[in-house]
């Protein structure tokens, strides 16, 4: 197993958090030097907060942590490919990398709709990998959708 | 005095609070059936995260008033235009409307670089109108950096 795969099994825990909580199962960890500094998992329904992505609440916490807004020497794990929001939170944060497992034709913006940091002139670009464990990652999320239609089904 | 241009003021006034705590000045508020939800302002430096903008701050905030991730009738003014995780969170959030002072030339997710609901194929669009008291939202922002260079000079 590579280090991208070991840490994104962590991510990948985080995710099934998510999904026994009844959220869309989508995981997260930071990590520097490699060790991680941050796990979270996608909080929309619980918080009532849009906002509350996976990616977004693992950068509040690890800022915690490092006490610095500025996420330097840092990479994040993300299970699914990061929207809009947690793109421009990726690169307001400065993280140097970020590794995702399945990729999200609908509202991707690392490599789907867009590439926000090459795309567009930011004042900061970052590496990034995409499909590390990428069909595990895919499949908590297809199960999760395929039991709440059995759900709907039922009632 | 407009509807538009009374809740701006209210944005104003958070731009300034956010200058006195030495940030950079931008402010929000949420409005919804003509009454003000939600207040905040930029507190990047204070909290030391690049994700607490004012536009998020302010979204957490509506959503926690509201006790619903989902801002239906809600309208979002901001000082400055928002970047793209700020117009990410926007889409996210399903705000109605969004109106911002100050053009973002360098960041700008509504407008300037991209009009994110409208470039892309997402899931929510919305109503959006910039340039109400511009000059004096924008002039909020040229003082506080005309005076952060003054005092970089005297050191």
């Amino acid at each position: 197993m590579t280090s991208d795969e070991k840490f994104m099994k962590a991510a990948l825990a985080e995710a099934k958090k998510a999904a026994a909580e009844d959220e869309v199962p989508v995981g997260a960890v930071i990590v520097k030097d490699q060790k991680i500094i941050a796990r979270a998992h996608n909080k929309k329904e619980k918080n009532g907060c849009a906002v509350d992505h996976a990616e977004v609440l693992a950068i509040k916490k690890a800022t915690k942590k490092t006490g610095n807004w500025w996420l330097e020497g840092c990479t994040l794990y993300v299970t699914l490919e990061p929207c809009a929001m947690c793109a421009g939170a990726i690169v307001n944060s400065r993280l140097d990398r970020v590794v995702y497992g399945a990729k999200d034709p609908r509202f991707g913006f690392l490599g789907s709709l867009a590439t926000l940091d090459e795309d567009y002139p930011l004042n900061h670009k970052f590496q990034k990998q995409s499909g590390v464990l990428g069909e595990e990652c895919s499949s908590v999320l297809t199960a999760f959708f395929a039991a709440k239609r059995a759900k709907s089904k039922k009632n």
